[in-house]
């Protein structure tokens, strides 16, 4: 067997592995996927200038965010369909997180309850990734969940007023093998009035309300006494405003590529956001970190914490 | 079947149901095609710096320029041969932007007449793509034609003083197959004088006037009621100096790379030229444009409508 | 046959046609043959900001430099070995650019001598190329025979201190078939001292002298009443030296790439040049001219004349 | 065979002689390999924009560094393993180094002992590179060895506080055939303590302390009279800095993209180092260095030496 030294290893590895259908799920993004491609060349393109005859005999890369102490600022992005890769899904994923210490992010379309997740690594950290739905009470269940499950945060995910158009799922006809699904839903609130049954299913087929405002981050903030961050920031007015309006950590994010092809790639949104954030909360990122030396020019750029998805998958 | 999800999807399957010498026509540009692809890669390299947490649950695409409402700013650009294509050609293209109300620009040089295609779609909003000719009553005949025929403004382009160089038409020694021909001149006006009617066929074949000048503006804008827009500029001096001569609209264009290889991408071009209109005018864009991403970035850099050419076809 | 519609086209046929030997001494430059590549791209890679509503029906090319009148400002570079082409050589070169009226540059190392050269085509423009030697009684003796031969300018090549590095050549061991040779070395001047016969060929073998410098130019002014052009420089300072040396016209070059690799490719050049000059003689510049817009944007940039080397062969 | 004209022809050459291994061992890099490839790009994109008309007939290329008077401003980088190439290993390439009186640098981990390679070439002019072993008296006794036998500098390497990480040796699973080794560890000073043999296997394999500092230069200075450069500084703040600590001289290196991939190209970093320095030290350069242009280049953009890792392998 070929050794596997890096992602792209991996992602070979996989390929071979999975089915066409989950392959181009967990790699493809949106149209033609240049920013996909983008994301990793703004890393790729930027050069170190490394000091040297500093003493680093004691390397310490564990770092403290939002009150939790992790042993490296790098950290899984919320992703989701983790049983297309293995039967235990996101508890696997969770395990294994866990027994490093690294910081999940659980994705509310989740393939495996967030309490499962929970009870598969209960001292893992962990923050809930939250998507916004048009009926309040569904986002209010999830995230008073969320708590009570004992995620430490709440992300929200502000780059989904609709969903991407990824072609590969499109001409994969893409749909989960009989036994997955969303498992997050497989509880929900009472239903808005009696008899309403049909209405739930409605619910979850809006998956991301195209209303949120900046004047709905306060209600969020109040749903649990979780900090919340905004996930899929990519400029510096934005992200200034979210703090002003009370967020509690900024995440720049372009959903890897997925949401709105042509996006800024992330390494070039970042200095723009952490300078306007100005240290006032801490800052994400994610897209494109594929190699240790992505996430040193993260940090350099000023990221506080850098989130990989599909290497994690 | 290949799901066509895309215009590269088109235009593969396109290219396999035409004749190597239509396709050709259609795809090909001037000398070494570098314009071409120049236009394409300008709206590429743009990223986006998207907002966040915007109410966009009530989106409106619909736009007024001139005076006609539309659903979209994305519009038709004048393109040639649609009967190499389909037999009923420009006739068919124009049923089918009808049906979804889009703006037609229907060409000179079209293989339907353009009394055919008005009455193929009359509910159509469509305008009139105008040729200059050397002799002028021919030019007229063709504007109050057009202006009978319902077409709502002339676009006249202005970068065909000579022809491009169309080097894979040379090599497929382009030719019309038998009853494909440019209707719009099966009625010509009275010959300049009695009997010399072998006038008229050389007035075609003088497709554009080269000594066509900023002082024949004016006279073209009487000719009719109808509003006139000039298309093939790339320069803010020139649209300006358009502008002050009475133009009622510029489109930024370099005749999708047909024309001038080397010329300036039209998205590089568009925002010296939307400066320089400072809004007295609505401006059009066309070159290049292939997804929706790129008309967003048009209308980004302050384009008024966004024209495509070959997607159409 | 493959239509013949461009210089790709010709390069393509030629490659067919010739030796391996041959068309690698054409093709071919210095070590990796960056600047070859280069001289290309810098013209490729500008775009042309044209203008419209200009009048032009009456095109008029042509153009007067140091007293001829050329039917266009497209002119042939000195190029070597005709005679691998062709049998008859430079003198077949010249009878092509005679019956066009183009300007002929000939090589001192043209494999026809000036005489026959001018003989084949007495009609045609023409310059004479220099290379100057160590002993300057063969430089003399060339200049005079060109004044004598109705060449109407001396053009001194100033980049080959020593000759090029060229890879293809030194692969291909390359050698003059018999029957080839520099032919204007069949006649020389009379030995420095008698006897001394073998020290004629020692001269020629010196290409050129490493240690020519400007105070040579008003030695090589004084040669002959031609004017004298220096062709390789590439920086507005060397240009505005020569001028006060008594240069009668700069030509911009780096031999197309085939003399210093990495050297600034000429369209690079040429702006810094023609703004040192400031229009007190003409600039000729070459390199990488591959159609007639590269030729347009040349011009755009203040050259006077342009030059193409590879593609008359 | 094929001719062997450039230093691609060498490395196709080798290719074919040498074991994956070893091959790979040589041409490899940290990572992806971004670095190694930057290196030469960074060279490749940089114009030369030459003067004309210079007296160039004697042309010198000597320079004197540090008390040595070179050839040639060309020097040997330092580099490992050279037996896995030629039985006599470093003593072979201080045979040739010397017949040319290139000054060679030769590595702490040689495969062949420096005193060794002393003796083979004992007329060759030849520095010392140095890794600093966290036991002192290891680094001590290699300095002191590398004076007595005749060493006119040493090389202090900065850019190893850990080992790059090498994938192509990883999937080599890359070993030391039997017979070779770094010979410079036959001798060892004695042990720190009585009895504590084993010690000593542990000191080599600490290949490099991490944390020396700037405070360690004037230590190193005091270990013998020997000049003392710092190499792998990419940085103009870290030279100047050095410079303070009292260094001789600066290395301009990222260890030819072996280290920390991503680093900045050396071309890139070289002019921030000269000016830092300003003449006070000798600046050497390494990394991508394949061409007598690429020398020129980096002696233009200021350095006093050019020194070449893979090439003389």
């Amino acid at each position: 067997m070929e050794a596997l030294l890096n992602i792209d290893d991996f992602e070979r590895a996989a390929r071979e592995r999975l089915s066409q259908m989950a392959y181009d799920y967990y790699a493809g993004g949106a149209d033609d996927e240049l920013t996909v491609a983008g994301n990793r060349e703004a890393f790729r393109r930027r050069s170190i200038r490394y000091r040297v005859l500093v003493d680093v005999r004691e390397r310490d890369l564990s770092t403290e965010v939002l009150g939790l102490r992790l042993p490296s600022p790098i950290v899984l992005a919320p992703t989701s369909a983790h049983r297309l890769a293995h039967p235990e899904g996101e508890m696997e994923t969770a395990r294994g997180a866990a027994a490093t210490g690294v910081l999940m992010t659980c994705s509310t379309v989740a393939t495996c309850s967030m309490e499962s997740i929970a009870a598969a690594a209960p001292e893992g950290p962990r923050w809930f990734q939250l998507y916004c739905f048009g009926e309040r009470r569904l986002t209010e269940h999830l995230v008073k969940r969320a708590h009570a499950a004992g995620y430490r945060a709440v992300v929200v995910t502000v780059d989904v007023p609709v969903l991407g158009r990824r072609e590969r799922d499109m001409r994969n006809t893409f749909v989960f093998p009989d036994g997955i699904r969303y498992e997050n839903f497989d509880v929900l609130p009472p239903p808005p009035e009696e008899g309403e049954g049909s209405v739930l299913a409605a619910w979850v087929s809006q998956l991301q309300t195209p209303s949120l405002t900046w004047a709905d981050i306060e209600w969020l903030k109040g749903l649990s006494p979780l900090p919340v961050l905004l996930k899929g920031i990519v400029r510096g007015d934005d992200a200034a405003r979210a703090v002003d309006a009370g967020a509690d950590g900024i995440w720049v994010s372009n959903h890897g590529g997925r949401q709105l092809d042509r996006s800024i790639p992330t390494a070039d949104a970042l200095e723009d956001v952490v300078a306007a954030v100005g240290g006032r909360v801490p800052v994400v990122v994610d897209g494109g970190v594929r190699r240790g030396t992505d996430a040193l020019i993260a940090l350099a750029l000023g990221a506080d914490l850098v989130a990989i998805g599909r290497p994690q998958l």
